[in-house]
């Protein structure tokens, strides 16, 4: 039986995640390069994690491992020589994975190579152009407006060479070798929601795993998107994964948002919606579509791994998404502590699920006489229903959703029940 | 094949139930003693019942038979001598197996053995004490306000000791030794809906049975609720029951209420649903849960027999449970006739579904010739649903839930299809 | 695989249809003689049909092929000779099936012979008399008012005698023997919504299939209605026969109406509905009941061919219906254009669907490199969709459903990815 708490704390939980992204929001990660490199060694100041380097060039599933990106420093200047935009003030001014370019231009040469949002008039976009050679700046529109006619002269001080794409992972080893994946994207520069979010959760969670002695072994991955998932796929056994979770875009103060596996009913689906539905936040869940974050690469045909993903409000769903606006202001310490929250309902029901057996099975036992009938009206209801849905066939889980309550109180129920002498847990091979 | 009357009269049923709880009301019934063993006798009048009394302190599955209560009298009198609180009035003023007393003593010594509903100030509740040694009052609030400050001559005239529980039951055979539950509890003193309507529901459904040669085996239950079904349980052989009901609440008049067998799809709940759905009467369906009547027993999982509960509003949701509201002008001779022909619509249904054999099943067989296409649309719908789907799959019922019909209609429509050769019954073995 | 062309001309279509139904309109049909034998030798100029005569009498299953009718003339005459009803002008105005009759009679002699419909005053009513010996005039409300007290000449110069019921059929050769039915009722006369529509439909995507080389064998049947099919599923092998429709009612303006077979998931129920709920028109998917056109027969146990029946407004459920204002200005070019290629969408799906297997299976496959990652979002969609579920489980019929687009895009989707070398279609026994 694991140790896991069944307390969390939410509020602190956020305040950490949100220390943790103050630090991590100026670095300029991409899929590759220096950006990432540092993130990672930050967690790795966290938590025991392993840090691994794949060279560029690595045939990986049916990609290969791209060559590094690094940037020192972008600017376009005016004749003046002032900075009109600043890749040091911000590190989504210029498109990630640009190409260098140093020249002096006109606005006619430099406009195809600008973007801005116009109906967004204040934001950065935020663009990559990862397999595809461009360079480009990303600014307001407003800024875009002001600009001038040039001259300019026009700076990215970038390389793309053979290097290695960096990502990092962490074993918490369970009493049993069934895992549970935890994936979180590493790749966004300054994004708030749509990562820092997601890492931030991970790594609370992490810390938490690891002064517990859980029954699953949890496996954690900090990786890029799709190539981090697709590298680590193709290096890695993922024959002992049973659950899993891609966690990002969890900060922002919308409705949960819970995509399910391509299975559609895989343990982590009925889970995931049993505790959404009782977080007494709204949520939604949706079928799994091939697009989105990592759990494509997860469930795809050749892995079918069910791997769900556990948001607020998805990709492109908002309109600060992928946008200068997606930004620390954005996210807020009430909605990560409840998203952690969320976050430990699951890993609990994962813990602490089971069959049992009613040991008095003809008819009801007298509660009374065993000081079980002086609890609330929803405590001896839970009671009941846990005594008469015990028979080998409903795990706390199914009764928790039949009875319309949440796992914990008929966890507890089962604990009492167990106490005094009336249940016991189904060990695996009676299941 | 039955020779049950397809066509009930409730009117007439509802009038001898009326007349019979007029009979009954008055006796002071528990889960034990006189008031029980004295209803029961009264329904033997009625029913060739086999009355089994059970000594106190046999143990029944996890429980033991309780000693016996009886009480004779009962009141709280003032100073003048005068009777304020007077059992021989009502039945309900003495909390049910209430311990002896009697006591001079003030209105402080007094209150805590009062128990009244500011909510309802004219209504005298109805309590129990059975596994917990305690005396007390029911009075309506109203009484309460104007009891005075006493002191007050307390007297409960009653005994606990070793006696016995008695219960009865009565079986009708059929030509099958599979078996229908019929369970009714009697321990409630004055109830009308929530005892008397179903004490003479099944009282009368078993006289109609009687009078019949029925296909299935009906076994009635009259027993104290929740110790009496625990003793049946314990000391009778319930291998061979099939379909199960309880009945009660069944006079008042709102809309039916049938809750379903633990397994949730049981051919009782499939019967019930459909019975109630062509009744022309509002009702709803709802989920088992493990409260509520003696359904809880024989839903248990050392029993697992599908037995649902026909009501009509179930107990706890209506004001007048449990209080001396739920009177004999809460129930009608509507809703009780309604409730009648209900009951004889399911049993109709046991009693007739079965699967047929088209024996012309190359196409439609042509009706025409055989006089069999002068009816109405809604007649000739049901010949051509019967013949379309009598392959051996689908019973009448499965055919009747189609076509959106009721029973009734496809049980005529195969009976005049079988007098023109077109079908025949399966017999059991073949099916 | 098939070369039936994937882009339907449905005005082309609706245009043929159109004018075949202006040349069949006023041919008297019936269930059997003359003018059911003259529509399917007009059929035969378009079609390389093969027709059946069957002699009077021959056993049909439950039925015998009925003694032929035939008409010449017929007319209502008053004293002076004039034409008051006149069979010439339009075939409904006698009783189809009409024994002959030749007398003088009073307006009260004659009266029991008159069917109008006083709702619809304007309108003369269809009105059969196959297996009752009668006679009569329909005329409309109007003209029965106007008729006068005569007395009346009147003549109905038919014959009932035996003779033979025709019916033609078409196969299509396809590379599988499997059977997809399309069958059609011709024993309507006037009728242009409830028959005409039908006909013309039936022919038109007969052609059309006649021009490729189909994977499904397609058996085209033009029979009289109930009869026609008893007579055909008594005489011939329906054992191939995989899928099938009824098609009637295709020319009105409204929504339309598909109703499924017995079995209520059949491939072409599935089909059917897919495709409607793509049509960007209204419609409506109905559970099978057994009454409507020969589906009742192609459905009845003893053969169980999964039929369904496409139609727009079912019969019985427009004002128009069997009455002489079912004509041809209530079939509309729009309606039957869209009818068409509805049909040639169900078709279509019947002709390519499949299963396939994603031949790069582990991770997403990299579309970039391969230059599929280039057209719309709603491309890259459907192929994502294709390859994450062509795991040889999901048809592409499957994932269209789970994608919630139109088959069309995904089997695109599918022909690309074949291109590209990362799917391939699965063979029959790997299936």
């Amino acid at each position: 039986m694991s140790t896991v708490p069944s307390k969390s704390s939410g509020a602190e939980a956020a305040e950490a995640i949100l220390s943790l992204a103050q630090e991590l929001q100026p670095i300029c990660r991409s899929i590759t390069g220096d950006g990432l490199r540092k993130t990672l060694h930050i967690l790795g100041r966290e938590l025991p994690l392993t840090i691994h380097e794949i060279p560029s060039g690595m045939p990986v599933l049916d990609w290969a491992v791209p060559n590094e990106w690094n940037i020192r420093d972008a600017y376009i200047k005016n004749a003046q020589g002032e900075r009109l935009i600043d890749f040091q003030k911000c590190s989504l001014h210029v498109i990630n994975y640009s190409t260098p370019i140093k020249a002096t231009m006109t606005r006619t040469e430099l406009e195809p190579h600008l973007h801005s949002i116009p109906e967004r008039p204040d934001a950065i976009p935020y663009k990559t152009s990862y397999y595809h050679e461009d360079w480009g700046f990303c600014l307001s529109h407003n800024q875009r407006k002001n600009l001038g006619d040039g001259p300019f002269e026009v700076c990215i001080d970038s390389s793309i060479k053979p290097g290695a794409l960096t990502y990092a992972q962490l074993v918490v080893p369970g009493s049993q070798p069934d895992e549970f994946l935890v994936s979180t994207h590493c790749c966004h520069p300054y994004m708030a929601n749509d990562n820092l979010s997601g890492i931030g959760l991970s790594v609370q969670l992490a810390k938490r795993l690891l002064k517990s002695q859980p029954r699953l072994t949890y496996r954690f991955l900090f990786i890029p998107g799709t190539i981090g998932s697709i590298t680590w796929l193709a290096l890695n056994d993922s024959s002992r994964i049973r659950h899993g979770l891609v966690l990002t875009c969890l900060g922002d103060a919308n409705a949960f948002t819970y995509k399910k596996t391509r299975l559609g009913n895989a343990v982590i689906d009925r889970v995931a919606s049993h505790v959404l539905r009782h977080s007494g936040s709204s949520h939604a869940t949706e079928d799994f579509i091939p697009y989105g974050y990592d759990e494509r690469q997860y469930n795809s045909p050749g892995f079918k791994l069910p791997v769900g993903a556990l948001m607020r409000t998805p990709n492109g769903r908002y309109p600060q998404y992928h946008t200068s606006d997606d930004n620390l202001d954005f996210i807020t310490p009430k909605a990560l502590a409840g998203s952690y929250d969320s976050l430990c309902s699951i890993i609990e029901i994962f813990e602490h699920d089971g069959k049992f057996l009613n040991l008095s099975p003809r008819g009801e036992p007298q509660l009374g006489r065993r000081g079980l009938y002086n609890g609330s009206q929803e405590e001896t209801m839970a009671l009941l229903w846990v005594l008469n849905f015990s028979d080998g066939t409903f795990s706390l889980l199914d009764i928790a959703e039949r009875a319309k309550v949440p796992f914990a109180r008929v966890k507890l129920a089962a604990a009492r029940l167990t106490a005094a002498g009336l249940l016991r847990r189904l060990v695996e091979n009676e299941q």
